[in-house]
């Protein structure tokens, strides 16, 4: 058990009806496979805003959000050879696993048998009795397993949000090994779906984004769709019925998903990884006819993160992002209540504490 | 274009208010790579009731259904030389397909690109102007690729079923490569189901049944299932959470897959082989956490129904039939429809005509 000396600033809140406000609490001292990292920005996540108003009913206050955290390591324990002082670096959603599961020793720990332990908000196994504390504070330690490099070429701000909008839309395409000849269609071009079409493009496939918005065509474009289909224009979705090798669908409420499988090649795939709450409506005769397969993915392997992060450097990709004050983090939440944000915030950490 | 000079008797339907009742139809003469195959059995499949009562808004009458035929070869063309006179050999779902698309050429016939020649109630390329008839009649003309032997140690009338039933049940164990480490869980014990049951035991595998009635366990484990859980009873259900590599859905009617799908293992696959009229409720949570994935297929190919045959005939594998009367046909459908069946009926076709 590492004991908790430190105090960091923090925005956190108190429970469902507070607005997140600045506070303080306690970090654990550096282990020696610890790395201290000094929070340069943090992107918002919608699970940021769930968990801050307790809607999946397991957020443990004080809560201090932010799992897309990039910034500098200050400190590293002893046994520390991956990084020094200085290093860019980042962390996602996750900052533990068991480490003994075949999952584990087989690099994909953040299907831990046991769960990972979550950035924030859960029982913190290395100092029990705690729980996490995320990205919305001046500093953090991690478990260098867990920290990720940012490579030169990637800017710290736009690293933020690839740690977990970008590995969910990642993963999706590394599971369907989407490569130059892949054709890849996007349903709802959020946070996570900008960064889908983006990544796609970068593995050299042919990218279809579907918007349920006309007005939104040129934006998709420009944002790298080789296509666009408006989901509201029956003859412009049967324009591509039976050409997509894969689809990845990043919505988050009720929609229609037979009209999209439809544009699926035999044996095609349709990933999901938005979770609506109420369930879809699954016809089977696609299954059963064309042999279109249903699949499904949350974030990736802290292995697969570095990966992406890697390519994004290589290939300048990078997410399109709005920076706004960690004091106006409670406005950016109702923005992003209404849908109002092209594509992701990131929170100035940095700035603020300074 | 092959001329249809030959007058077979068969059992036809003229209309959705029709029931099927004795008449005769013309075969086509026999071209040099076709097989004249003497019909001694065929299974009733459901399709054979829908397609008579045109629930599908797809036939063309006369109707002879029938597309579980089992016989013996009466005739061979010059160009035949995978069977000859006396064989024992049966006919599936489909007589014949494109045979030049990128399926076709691959032994995947089955779901040919332009859509094979289906065995009863298709436009007949071969005979233009003309529709297939089905099993339900003395004698049929098939292409020698669409043609199966069937192995010594199998019954003529226990073959029949397997044509459909079985080939539909024996496609997701192949698809998933179910062997002696699988474990398979199979929803819906009917005339697939039981066969799904039998098939996964011969490659090996241990099988789950699920039953809605707690009174058909016995049953189930004299099929040969290893264990069987009654899904109205929650506790049952969850007992078997996380247990299962594969499911097999068989059932064609509204149901709950989301308390199922909780019963397979991290990246197990839910394979659907039913088509319920409305949509099955998908919660996209166990697809985002497990990874699960949802599958589906229809038959299966030439080559993969042979395969299945053959172990059948090795394992010893049959299924549970009842055999019927052709005149009886009629009465046979209503008690098809309340489900009044174990597991299969198969028409005595041969004693029929005799």
């Amino acid at each position: 058990m590492a004991a908790l000396t430190n105090t960091v600033r923090a925005f956190l809140t108190n429970g469902v009806t507070d607005l997140l406000h600045q506070g303080e609490i306690k970090r654990r001292d550096l282990r020696e496979n610890d790395v201290s990292i000094k929070i340069h920005y943090c992107g918002i996540c919608h699970s940021d805003m769930h968990m801050a108003h307790n809607e999946w009913g397991m957020t443990q206050y004080p809560l201090v959000p932010g799992h897309e955290i990039a910034g500098v390591v200050d400190a590293v324990g002893s046994k520390v050879t991956k990084f020094k002082v200085g290093d860019r670096v980042g962390v996602g959603c996750l900052v533990d696993s068991c480490k003994k599961c075949d999952h584990c020793t087989h690099e994909i720990e953040h299907v831990c048998r046991e769960m990972p332990t979550w950035t924030y908000g859960m029982p913190d196994k290395i100092s029990p009795g705690n729980v996490t504390f995320g990205g919305y504070s001046e500093r953090i330690v991690v478990d260098d397993g867990f920290v990720l490099h940012i490579p030169d070429g990637l800017d710290l701000a736009d690293a933020a949000p690839l740690l977990c909008a970008g590995i969910t839309s990642w993963t999706p395409l590394v599971q369907a090994k989407v490569g130059p000849t892949s054709k890849v269609g996007v349903v709802g071009i959020g946070g996570l779906g900008h960064l889908a079409v983006k990544l796609a493009r970068a593995l050299g496939a042919s990218v279809t984004a579907f918007t349920s918005k006309a007005s939104k065509r040129d934006e998709l474009i420009a944002l790298g769709a080789n296509d666009v289909v408006v989901t509201s224009d029956a003859a412009d979705l049967k324009r591509v019925t039976g050409t997509l090798d894969l689809i990845v669908d990043t919505v988050s409420a009720d929609h229609d998903i037979m009209s999209l499988i439809d544009a699926l090649v035999f044996e095609g795939t349709y990933h999901i990884v938005g979770a609506p709450s109420t369930p879809l409506k699954l016809g089977t005769f696609p299954l059963i006819m064309k042999q279109v397969r249903i699949t499904g993915s949350g974030i990736g392997s802290i292995q697969s993160t570095q990966e992406m992060l890697d390519l994004c450097a290589e290939k300048k990709v990078a997410p399109i992002i709005e920076i706004g004050a960690l004091k106006d983090v409670n406005h950016l939440f109702e923005r992003l209540e209404k849908g109002d944000v092209r594509f992701r915030f990131v929170l100035d950490i940095k700035g603020h504490f300074e």
